[in-house]
């Protein structure tokens, strides 16, 4: 392997990589001390994503303290509704809030999002790429537009997004041209991403796992594959790692139509299902339990194992199953590395 | 099929009937007017629970309205911790409550429940026997012991269980026991609703689903097959439904080490991987999203025809993926058995 090579980036290229690539979904945010002075000083979470400096500096925090394979950038799904007009506002411990949006809404929705707003993302993107180390490769982000689409139907999570699915079934039109705009708008996010200089995009299908399979494959596989058609008609290189956490085994039917370069998986994902139906098609990205690493002790270093055991021997990224919890311990992080590292 | 075979017994010795048999989970409860009727001069949850009289009444009261294939009995999975000497208690709209258990409390419970707090659950099942007609079968139920653990730990329900899953991470060995606790009263629970009269029984494990593989074979797969195997040495012959919902592919596991005559699908299930993993070693029972029941409309209509299309084909039992919303209309419960039927 050359100087300049990333390993991450090998991974995406199908090259399994001796010591397996690491990073962490959320790695940026709560559980870090230097993250949590920045917000303090910042007041808004928004005013995080949307101030060049600072969501490059959150962005690059966790590479400083871990060495970490990736970077990637500080932002939130969300941040597309709001460059579509909707209010979005996070308060702390409380997760995101939208104003929910209803039919005539969505008749009302712009199919463009706010160039302007989106700016100082792809500026963060430009400034973290310039201040990383050679070997870590910077990923942008998005939600799927499945996902997207329950926040802004909802306002808000809930257990199984169950707002949307409603109106899914109830106004499919109206449900559909939503789901349109999020995947113009979402593609050319992405794609303005990685022109910024992102290496690789993640899209995030948080909710992949709550629907029954004709609207799994109408509103997450679909829509994703088309943006990942999109993405790779202005950028044929693009490499894209699809997350449709939860969907058990959908997971076939995700990867027989969404050209992705890796898949993440949540932690509650098959081992032998993945053997059978993913290697030799993508990337395995993932799935330590996000739990585990919280709790420590040698319950993680045996559910460190278990993963690499599981998934290290083809093309593998190691990963948590969902987002870091905020309560994790820093020296559970660290503990987890080490032991990836001396595997 | 001679008068007295009953259509889901007949499914649940691998033998498919040409219509298709029904039930709902939570078929008796607040969807139904006369429910609440008789809720409303009862009180408490538990009250109708643990008298027999009205437990029987609200047990009947989908057959009459629907004639349902099964009436299950009107009961909760929390009356096993509550004949535990845990508090429980269930306010409309809010769902359980129990007073949370620490580790000293799993020092000190019982081994046996209290007998006398389930003998009104029996005799609820021996008063619904003689008044169901003949072709209607008779279902018993508890929890599985992981998901009962999940609520006695966390005292209530939550979005993906995660005290139960901290607590086993950090206290193995007491979780463990409260395990063995739960297999053991369970399975007793199960024998004496069979003696009782129930004709079948369904072991939900509502929270399968948010485990990693080796710890869902730990506390799901291995704890329900013991309770399998203790309920078929006094009653050889005793039939099972698994409910392990939400496990994804891991259905296999379960499949590989569990012997239920069916299982029960929740409604993300994947048809393809369920016609690998399932058909030839169990009946399959679900899988409509309860919230499509709720919806209504062709919505409803397509999906129950997507159901009858994924399964119908080999011994069946076409039931929710879930329980029933309170919320359902009762005309969209007519128009789902009506769809079955004429199918």
């Amino acid at each position: 392997m050359s100087e300049a090579t990333k390993p991450i980036l090998e991974v995406l290229s199908g090259n399994r990589q001796k010591v397996p690539p690491v990073w962490f979904m959320r790695q940026a945010g709560r559980y870090l001390p230097e993250y949590r002075a920045v917000r303090e000083r910042a007041g808004s979470f928004l005013k995080l994503c949307f101030t060049p400096d600072l969501a490059a500096e959150i962005t690059l925090q966790p590479i400083r303290r871990f060495g970490f394979d990736a970077a990637i950038l500080f932002s939130d799904i969300l941040v597309v509704p709001h460059a579509l007009g909707r209010r979005v506002s996070f308060e702390t411990g409380e997760g995101p809030r939208l104003e929910p949006l209803d039919i005539s809404d969505i008749g009302a929705l712009p199919t463009e999002a706010d160039a302007a707003i989106l700016v100082p993302v792809y500026e963060a993107v430009r400034l973290v790429k310039r201040k990383l180390p050679p070997r870590v490769a910077l990923l942008g982000f998005c939600g799927a537009p499945w996902t997207v689409a329950t926040y802004m139907i909802a306002g808000r999570g809930t257990p199984d997004q169950a707002p949307a699915r409603t109106f899914a079934y109830r106004e499919p039109e109206a449900f559909a041209r939503l789901i349109e705009i999020l995947i113009g708008v979402s593609s050319h996010y992405l794609v303005e991403q990685i022109r910024a200089g992102a290496e690789a995009v993640q899209i995030f299908d948080t909710w992949a796992g709550v629907l029954p399979p004709r609207e799994f494959e109408r509103w997450c596989v679909a829509p994703v594959r088309k943006m990942a058609v999109n993405v790779r008609r202005e950028i044929p290189d693009a490499k894209i790692i699809g997350f449709p956490r939860g969907c058990g085994a959908s997971l076939a039917t995700y990867l027989d139509q969404v050209p992705v370069n890796a898949v993440g998986l949540d932690w509650a994902a098959d081992p032998a299902f993945v053997h059978e139906h993913v290697r030799g098609r993508a990337a395995v990205q993932g799935n330590l339990d996000p739990l585990v690493l919280l709790a420590g002790g040698e319950a993680l270093d045996r559910a460190i194992d278990d993963v690499l055991a599981n998934y290290a021997e083809g093309p593998f990224i190691f990963n948590l199953g969902h987002g870091i919890l905020p309560e994790t311990p820093v020296m559970h992080v660290e503990q987890t590395l080490q032991r990836i590292r001396l595997s």
